[in-house]
């Protein structure tokens, strides 16, 4: 059978496939997934194309889903319409599947490319003295979006530009703003960033919004950190002195730039093609970013300036991206639950979940999502200082050189990241070492640690292991020999009860939105683990030591970084944004110290093994 | 019978009336006028007023038009509530009607009063811990307005501006816009400024678009005059000098700023409490205004950037206004047919004619616009520069000095504006002059004046005043004792013919827009006479000299600066802005260079007494 040549637009790729084969199959080989709810039986609609040369006639199911106005247009089912000669095919944006795997990283997503900027070649008919319409309504009429509005500054271009490409332009389009007008065919060109703000690193993913797929990512520490490590000492800078705020602003605007550079170089492309961006943050960092005062988050009620999403001009931000770029902050819930939280809802598609689900954010704060019945509940612990290693005396980031899993039988064994030599102990290692120390005997339930005198029954490695510290009992977890700087890693008393205090914050606030949501942990359907800290511990250890509720192991899942897709979801699909806005109006905050039972909760789960809910204890074991 | 008091909101007015009288007169005793198109009598719900204290039951006129839910919000009909006891009343702005004598001058207009922006005090709840919403959000909330937009500016501010305030604040919107926040209560510091940019000369008006009354009025020239007196040559310098647009941009901008500074002072207010701006002018001077390339402007097809109106920033136009004001542009019609003349169609209520109604705006061009049967056609004609005095041998503008009235008898008798010495004669004495001139026979129907020695059968003083000049037969209008510089002030033969040609080329367009209407001069129902020139000319010597078509005198009428009184009405009102964005875009633009039969007519219409139509020759004698 003869091959026939399929042209797909605006990617610009060919493909050869038989006389007769659907579009859908040519999109496929051509590597462009379509939209097909349906399984592409000509049912849903959604993989509309637009055909620029004849094709047979439309099938009934065509006739049916897309209407006589649509066919008429030239809009065809890829999945029905098979052509019998070479086609040039026009694919929109919203026909198109965002590609799993890119944006994904272990949440599942069925969500159609539909970016907030876009892109439209226009032929616009040159004036003659018979019709003297400005240069911007010519354009906008040609375009078919006469209403849309513009900047002064493009108005100022715009003459010049639709001369110089003897009116051959290209538009870009923000919902009814007309962003920038481009000389020639520039359609296949259209990138946005997404950021992770995060308090101590920031991370950027360039996608691709034509093809929908990612093409760089980059990531680079906060500058902040510099003027201080955590939240409460950078709003103390900004708040001290007299240009603090600004100063801030201008270090992460500086990484956020420095950021857009590495990704524009790694894919190739120009700075000026990124037409749009999106972030999350915690709701310190997105005020910093925006340089509003963040000092009012410092003191009671904890209030932000804004917790609505923010859409913005990318130049008010500082972004070097096109001009004309816009810039879009995920909305936040509270003082202390920010936009990364919302973006973690997003990811986790929690918004959707009729069943309990728990969804857990260990950054430097560590915050919590429970949605229950349609309900969505959140609050934030002062968690994270310990699982990133600030309060333990050789703790560390999940780096090279971290151990970042331990395991105790005789004696004790460990890996390290990277396997370096060890240089200190990271949030899961710590985690581990502890539940595993506690399985040992080597602590008890409440946490105290026995001293050498108190060896008796331990193996005698273990035994040899205990020591007498300058503020009580310490473990060596790693010898002399084996660490970068000649001293032996121990795990003091002292770190065993940060570590617990760490985990009994998290622990107490899913129990005050279990509790909030009339739920016990019995009925958890699955527990989510966001961020790095996630992606480490071990699920068996942060049920032993009681950090999450005892549910099944199958049922506690890592998401990566989810707050990263919530931002990328958001810059690739207007739909997400408004899912965002609208459940970010409803997720009910809980402020945990306004809860009068809150401090003994808090006390009670400070023991390793919880002693609520039941099964809890068993499972520890 | 015992008085009460009635408290006028926002106004802060107070009046003493009978118990039982009601609102309606208290506020006719206050200066405030209500919309009343029913006449009071309780069936059209306009002159609706909101009360804050009790009040006596609704009549069955209220509750017919106003319904349950605006009378429980408080809201009563002022010509039918009648309180008993002291009250306070609460005016919103569509209730109130613009004060016809300040914003007409000559044309009626019933307009409710209705800003862009409006104001509006709020007291928002504090933060509690139980309700950490973010400013922003509590104070949406509490004006009632949740999905309105800010800039980051306003964000910026608005933490400080709230708790300085203790969370008493006074917000400004436009439309779901959020402008400005303000501490305390400002809700009765709303002005606007609305400006006429002329070629020559800029007016500004301020209006408080609280009680609808203009408040101050200033002018000055156009300070661009020095970079060129026309807007060809203006053109030309910006297209020729590197920075010319940008020095021309700010000559016109410092010219509207000190402007805005006198109207401040002369009325007593603080700029920033201008919180919008409306712009007239032509093509040209809004594209230079705006910093758009006005080359475009000056060659074929003459098309300009944008004809539609444009809703700006203050500050990007670089107003010395309140920070966050808007500024409005109105729409334009065509390169020569800008946002003054759909001011004059504004003001004139053209759009909304249904006889045959012509429009002239004499300034440095002539612009024409011809209302018939709903259809609107205008055209430009370059006729302007011999009626502003520029191409006649003594001509001058209409300032102290300038003849500006003549009549002919045994001799020649005239007035001076401000009846100074002669310095030179304007457009309208020199219309008065010629028309004379022809009816005394020292012209002929042609324009061709007689020479000394062809004096046979006139007035022995007039035959005095011929003499030889250099190129051609002179007419003395004032003697050398009469002027200022000891030289006697003659109407040239070239004089003559230039006004032939201004007044032809207005004549032709009038006769190429009834023509495109289908009617002829006897159907004229009104021509109305626009600018500084319609003010001062005789209506008699108009017709007598053919430059309008001859109707009965009671049917030429002066409008005054309608381009500037369109502007106020769009300052003032929304639905003005709305009519002007609707008529504009339907306003048929008649290019007459492009009319094949133009050079014809135009050479027939320079006689002095118009061959066509049939009437008017008579009249014209």
């Amino acid at each position: 059978m003869a091959d026939i040549e399929i042209r797909f637009l605006p990617d610009k790729l060919r493909v050869r496939v038989p006389v007769g084969s659907p579009i859908l199959e040519a999109a496929q080989q051509a590597g462009i997934t379509l939209e097909t709810p349906c399984g592409g039986e000509g049912r849903c609609g959604k993989c509309r194309v637009k055909v620029r040369d004849a094709a047979p006639p439309p099938t009934a199911e065509e006739t049916q889903a897309l209407g006589a106005e649509l066919l008429g247009a030239g809009f065809r089912l890829a999945c029905q319409c098979r052509p019998r000669s070479d086609l040039t095919v026009y694919i929109p944006p919203a026909s198109r599947q965002l590609q799993q795997s890119i944006l994904s990283e272990g949440v599942a997503h069925e969500l159609a490319l539909d970016p907030a900027v876009v892109k439209q070649f226009v032929a616009v008919p040159a004036p003659v003295l018979e019709d003297q319409r400005g240069d911007r309504e010519r354009l906008l009429a040609a375009a078919g979006r006469p209403r849309a509005s513009c900047s002064l500054a493009l108005l100022r271009e715009l003459g010049r530009t639709l001369r110089a490409a003897d009116w051959q332009v290209t538009a870009a389009f923000a919902g009814d703003r007309l962003l920038a007008v481009e000389p020639d065919d520039t359609t296949a060109a259209l990138y946005g960033i997404a950021f992770d703000v995060g308090t101590t690193t920031v991370v950027g993913y360039l996608l691709d919004l034509i093809a929908g797929r990612q093409v760089a990512v980059a990531s680079d520490m906060n500058a902040q950190v510099a003027h201080g490590e955590d939240v409460i000492s950078r709003i103390q800078f900004a708040t001290d002195n007299p240009h603090g705020l600004e100063l801030l602003r201008r270090d992460i605007v500086g990484v956020l730039n420095g950021i857009i550079g590495h990704c524009c170089r790694r894919a190739g492309i120009d700075a000026r093609h990124i037409y749009d961006a999106a972030m999350v943050g915690n709701t310190c960092m997105t005020h910093l970013l925006l340089g509003l005062p963040p000092g009012q988050l410092a003191v009671m009620p904890y209030v932000p300036v804004i917790t609505a999403a923010r859409d913005l001009l990318a130049a008010e931000v500082g972004l070097a991206v096109n001009a004309a770029a816009r810039c879009y902050v995920l909305p936040s819930i509270a003082g202390f639950v920010g936009a990364d939280t919302v973006g973690v809802i997003l990811a986790a598609d929690l918004d959707r979940s009729r069943e309990l689900r728990i969804a857990i954010d260990i950054g430097t704060n560590g915050e919590i999502v429970v949605a229950a019945g349609g309900r969505l509940v959140a609050c934030s612990t002062a968690a994270g200082p310990a699982f990133e290693g600030a309060t333990i005396s050789r703790g560390m980031r999940a780096t090279a050189g971290a151990i970042d899993a331990v395991s105790i039988g005789d004696d004790v064994t460990f890996t390290t990241i990277d396997g370096a030599g060890v240089r200190g102990i990271c949030g899961s290692g710590l985690i581990d070492a502890v539940a595993e120390m506690r399985r040992a005997g080597v602590v008890d339930d409440t946490g105290r640690m026995r001293s050498p005198a108190q060896a008796d029954g331990l193996p005698p490695a273990l035994a040899r292991r205990l020591r007498e510290g300058a503020a009580g009992a310490e473990f060596v977890v790693a010898s002399q020999e084996q660490t970068q700087n000649g001293e032996p890693l121990t795990i003091t008393s002292r770190d065993v009860r940060q570590l617990q205090l760490a985990k009994g914050a998290i622990y107490s606030g899913i129990e005050a939105l279990l509790d909030e949501v009339g739920a016990d942990a019995s009925q958890v359907e699955e527990i989510l683990l966001a961020g790095a800290f996630g992606n480490y511990v071990k699920r068996e250890s942060a049920v032993a030591l009681g950090l999450v509720p005892a549910v099944p192991l199958e049922r506690i899942r890592s998401i990566g970084n989810a707050a990263g897709v919530g931002a990328k979801l958001a810059l690739a699909s207007r739909a997400a944004r408004e899912r965002a806005q609208d459940f970010a109006a409803r997720v009910e905050y809980i402020e945990l110290s306004a809860r009068p039972d809150f401090h003994l909760r808090f006390a009670e789960a400070m023991t390793m093994a919880p002693l609520a809910p039941g099964k809890s204890k068993a499972a520890g074991r």
